[in-house]
This record gives structure tokens, sequence and C-alpha cells, in this order.
């Protein structure tokens, strides 16, 4: 048990301790958002009966003895590093933050129904700007039928804090995890990746130019989707519904926040095998292609490190296969192999490279 | 539905018409908190038919089909508002920001089994900080008998932010809301309060001596109950297992969390009627009392409107108070009141005063 007040009296003089205690400061990008994840998980057991999956999946799984399982999910959005107030509107926001969480939902093949939303917002917003956070909270309520059904307001000290718990429900037997996946099943991903990354490019640019001259409209047209992906993802609750029409369950599915190289490790390293995914696969829209090139980034690159793109990534077995190959919005990208060998991209010229995960930079100084 | 990016646009260009929108700005403070959530959930309907209660008791409560109601309650402390890292160990922190949640969970009569925690760190915090917090959530977690079930890590730009959504259970029969009171009931509260705030006030006063000469050590002992009620406060979970034991259910019950004016009000509020609570029945530490003294405040306001005792405050029925009239840590303050004048005070020389929320005052700028 901790103790007091002598522990008070510790942190009092701590600032006198700070040169001898110099040497066991590790700086947490060294660990890395997974790696931290891996470290807290590994510091806590489960005790209670009715957990049944706890930290590592989309959501936590629990089993409260009604007919369903209950899903629980809970995801922060920070300002100043996943949103930018100057371009991310408020209303939005509020949109944004329960369709996150509603994506972990569906990535457990559940259906949502009830979020609560917590929020710390600085002395600048208004009741007004409060007022247009919780109108966007309310369209995603209407959107994915939830009930907000409590959280709490607090004042900070500076910058926008959002934290949303979105809690749904799943049948015994729609269940799906990270991992489930065996040999040679089908990688499957949902809609086009890349759009939200090349979204935050051009409105980053936009900022600039309009810092430099504020009289200059921003011109956004021509990246009307991206933005939209940015500003208004969706969770993939159509595909939920979809799979469940079609009685196709997949063994195992991820949804795409951090980048889908990120969310194939994931998959590789919770299945305990290796994956292919092959790069003329590799669903990416017109406009997010030539968006790459103008902005020279490579395509391939913002499809697989972009990251916010919410679709879905899951695996299915062979036999389901001729259920899924009409569907316009479900892509083939690959599928898993046995053997412990790293996830590897086959590129358009038939060569193997090893995926590497971007994932989170956050903690970079 | 919201829209885009015409919306995108007049964000960017939001600075501009700053001048124009002025008159439209409504600052948080006029409202409070309570009117906040007020607002809010006037704007909101529920539509899930497992939505037993939504918005505005200290948990909402699910019917999820098992043998028990479902409860969920959030709860976010920010850095700078809810707490000051130069006095608050921060493996102490992430204690107090489990309990107050299960506090909460308390509040509903209910047994509290899974956390989420959130938590948003700046680069400041090393990864050995990481590990007091968790150590702290971990020690918690084996009190109260949780599993941590998730969560999310992220940085942020300034601050540290936690927020917490814990999830209990409860008998359909042992249910006890805000509401449920009734004329001439009983009024009781656990514990004693005004601790946690005296606690507060000798840290802060503790800081400014110590900034004022580092070499000098803080003196706490005479303090330490106070302290330790600011620092390592605990959910009353004895006292929902000790009514369990005696055969009584709460008819209304609400946590002490802002002060028992603020909730000795909303007790009122929600159950439509007016109240009556006695001073010389009010419970104070001997050491809070004279601290209070020593600090030129007036031990009853400490009392009233101190905030953070994480006590129970309950109605039972007359037919009640025989079980539990020799319990040493339950005290009957006051009774219910059929009526809607203001819930009143009243004093040792017998005025009725009514009773001001001090309540949430964060968002004064």
């Amino acid at each position: 048990m901790v103790c007091w007040p002598s522990f008070a009296r510790k942190r009092i003089n701590m600032a006198k301790e700070k040169d001898q205690n110099q040497n066991k400061r590790t700086e947490l990008q060294e660990l890395g958002e997974f790696g931290l994840i891996d470290r807290i998980a590994g510091q806590f057991t489960d005790r209670q009966p009715d957990t049944r999956v706890g930290i590592g999946d989309d959501a936590a799984v629990l089993d409260t003895g009604g007919d369903k399982l209950t899903v629980i999910s809970s995801d922060l959005l920070t300002e100043g590093i996943h949103f930018d107030l100057s371009y991310f509107p408020v209303k939005h926001l509020g949109y944004k933050a329960v369709v996150v969480n509603v994506s972990d939902i569906a990535a457990m093949n559940a259906i949502p129904a009830h979020i609560t939303v917590n929020l710390a917002v600085s002395n600048r917003f208004s009741l007004e700007a409060i007022d247009e956070f919780y109108a966007g909270v309310r369209a995603a309520c209407d959107e994915y039928n939830i009930d907000l059904i409590g959280g709490d307001t607090s004042s900070s000290a500076a910058g926008l804090f959002i934290s949303v718990t979105a809690v749904g429900y799943v049948e015994e037997d729609k269940l799906t995890l990270r991992s489930g996946a065996s040999d040679k099943e089908i990688i499957c991903v949902t809609g086009d990746l890349g759009g939200a990354y090349m979204g935050l490019q051009v409105l980053a640019r936009e900022k600039q130019v309009y810092m430099a001259n504020p009289d200059m409209q921003p011109k956004l047209d021509k990246y009307e989707y991206m933005v939209g992906r940015q500003l208004k993802p969706e969770a993939r609750m159509d595909i939920v519904h979809e799979l469940r029409d079609l009685g196709v369950v997949p063994t195992a599915m991820i949804d795409v926040s951090d980048g889908l190289a990120s969310e194939l490790l994931h998959l590789s390293k919770h299945n305990k095998m290796a994956l292919r995914v092959y790069e003329e696969n590799l669903p990416i829209d017109n406009q997010t292609y030539e968006a790459a090139v103008e902005f020279n980034l490579d395509p391939v690159t913002c499809v697989l490190n972009g990251g916010e793109d919410y679709e879905l990534l899951f695996t299915v077995r062979q036999a389901d296969y001729d259920k899924l190959k009409k569907h316009a919005d479900i892509h083939f990208i690959g599928h898993m192999a046995k053997g412990d060998d790293r996830p590897g991209l086959v590129t358009k010229n038939n060569t193997l490279v090893p995926l590497q995960a971007q994932g989170w930079t956050h903690f970079k100084s």
C-alpha cells in the first residue's frame, strides 16, 4: 500500500533529489506507445470472473451474464497532439471523438450502444463552443444510434482534452478479437487508406498559407475528399452489419487507427504468425494518390503509415471469400502465413519488403 | 448532420469573424458545472432500451440482461485544477483517480469491478513517473478488487490529464439513486467532513514555505490526518458492504465530492422536497476543527463546502434507524422535509440558514 505523509514530504523535497535521480530517468519515446501498453498490461492481473478480455485488444470484453457480451473501449484526444483547433472545427471534434471509439467497438464485431464523454476545457472556450462540441457528439449519437449516458466536464489549465468511453454488445459467436486468424486466411481491408493523413497535410499547408496572408482563401475543393476523411471520419458499422447479413464472422479484426502497417504488425503478433500483403492490392483513392505525389510523398507510404482512416482490417476463412468477393468496399490485400518471419509487403516488382511500424510518435520531443 | 469543408473554411477564417461574434460569447462560469451538465443532458435523449439511468446521477445504470444491473461512471482529474504535482505524489494520484470513480459506484450502492484509465502526459514525465502512477492505480485495484481492463496513453502539449471510467454491478433491489427519498426519512453521512479541504490548505501553505526557503522541512505531523484525507482518500465500500450485512437499502444516496452543502442541494432537487440538517450533528474531526481555527476558517464552512471527502450521504427509512444507530461511522445529520423551501441548516443557536452551494468554481478566471 502507498503511505503518507513521508511520501508527500519526499515529494516536496524532490527538487533537491533531482540530481541523484537523474540517471534513473527513462524517456517515454524509448518505449513508444505499444511498448508502454505492454509494460502496463504486464503489471496487472485480472481477478474478476467476468473479465473475458482485458488490456490489449481494441476493446475489453465482459461477460455480465446477459445474452450478449459487453465490450468497452476508451480513447483520448488531446489538443496539439491529435488535433489543431485552428483548422479543426469543435463540432467535428465532438463527432470524431465518438467515431474513434465506435470504430474500436466495430473492430470487436460489436454494436455500440452507449458513450460517456469527459471534457476538460480552458477559459478561452465559451459556452457556445461547448454547445458546438456537443452538437457534434449528438450528430454521432444519431448516426450510430448511441446514448450519451454520462461524463464529466472540467476546466483545464491549458488545452482541450477529450476522453470518451464507448460500450457495445456482441453475441458470443460473433465476437472477433485481434487473435483467431489461421494460416492462409485472407486479409481484408475496407474503404481506402491514406486519405485522412493527406487531409491533414492539406490542412496544415493551408494553415501556413493563411498565417502568411490572412486574406487568402484556403483552396480545399480539390482536396475535399481527404479533408473530409480527416475532419469527419466514420466508423465502419455499415461493414459490421453487412458481414452479419452475409453470414461472415471475421476470424480476427482490428481498426486502422495508427496506420495499416502498424495494424498488420499487431495482427501478426496477436496471431503468432507472419503474413503477406501485396502492394498492387492496397486501396488508395485517386485524389489521395495525386495529392501525395503533389506533396512529394510516396503514396504507398501514406497508405501504410498514414493512420486515422478508421477502416476495418480483418481476416476471413477462404471458404468465406465467395460471399465477399463482389463487395465493392472490401479489398483482399493478402493472407496470413505460418512462420515467424517479419510481416512483409510484396511490391509491384515482386520484392518482399519487411513492414515497419511508423505508429505512434507522440512522445518524440 | 455536420458538413465540411465549408465548415473548415469558416473555421480557418474564424479569427476575422471574432469581432462580430464577440457579443455571442457566454462565459462558462456564468452557468457553472451543474448548469452545464443540465444543459448538456437537455440536449440528449436516450434511445437504447437498456439505458435505465442516463446523465445526472453518480453513475449511469444499464440493464444488460444479466442478474445484476451494470453501473458506469467516468471522472476527469486535470493538473492545476484538481491537483498540484509539486505536492501531490504521482503514485497517490493514480490511487485517487481510481478512488473518486469507485466512490461514484459506491454511491449507487453497487460493487465496482472494472476500470479503464486514460492518461495524457507531457514530455517532462519519465517512464519511472508513469510506473509510479500505475503503481498507485494497482494499489487501488488491489484495495477495491477491481480489474484494469483498458485505456489509452497519449502525450499532452502541457499538463497531466487523467480520465477514469469505472464499471460496477448492483442487484435490482439494492440499486440506490439520488432520488427515492421520502418525507421525514433520516439523512445520514459517513465519516467526518472538511478534512480533505483542510489538508489541501496545509499542503498549499507548506508549498509556499518551501518555495520561500527550500531547506525548510515541511511540518506535516500535526496535520497528518488531513493531509492523508487529501492525498489518499478512500471510497466507502466498507459502508456499502456493511449496509448489505445490516439489511439496509438506502432510499437515496450520493457521494460527497463537491462538499456537503452541494450534495444536500442535489438530494433536495432530485427528490423534489426540502430537508433540514443540524449543525450540532455535522461530523468534524478534532484535528480538522483545530486546523480550521488556526487558518482563520469557519469549521462549519469547511464541513459544508470543503469537498473531496468521498464520504457517502444517504437517506434511510425511520424503521431502519435501529439497525444503524450503533454504527460508529454513520452520523444522523437531519431529515427530508416535504415542501419546496430551500434546504436549510439549523445552527446551534436554533437559527435556520438556507444552504448555499459553493460547489464547482473551476471555470472562474
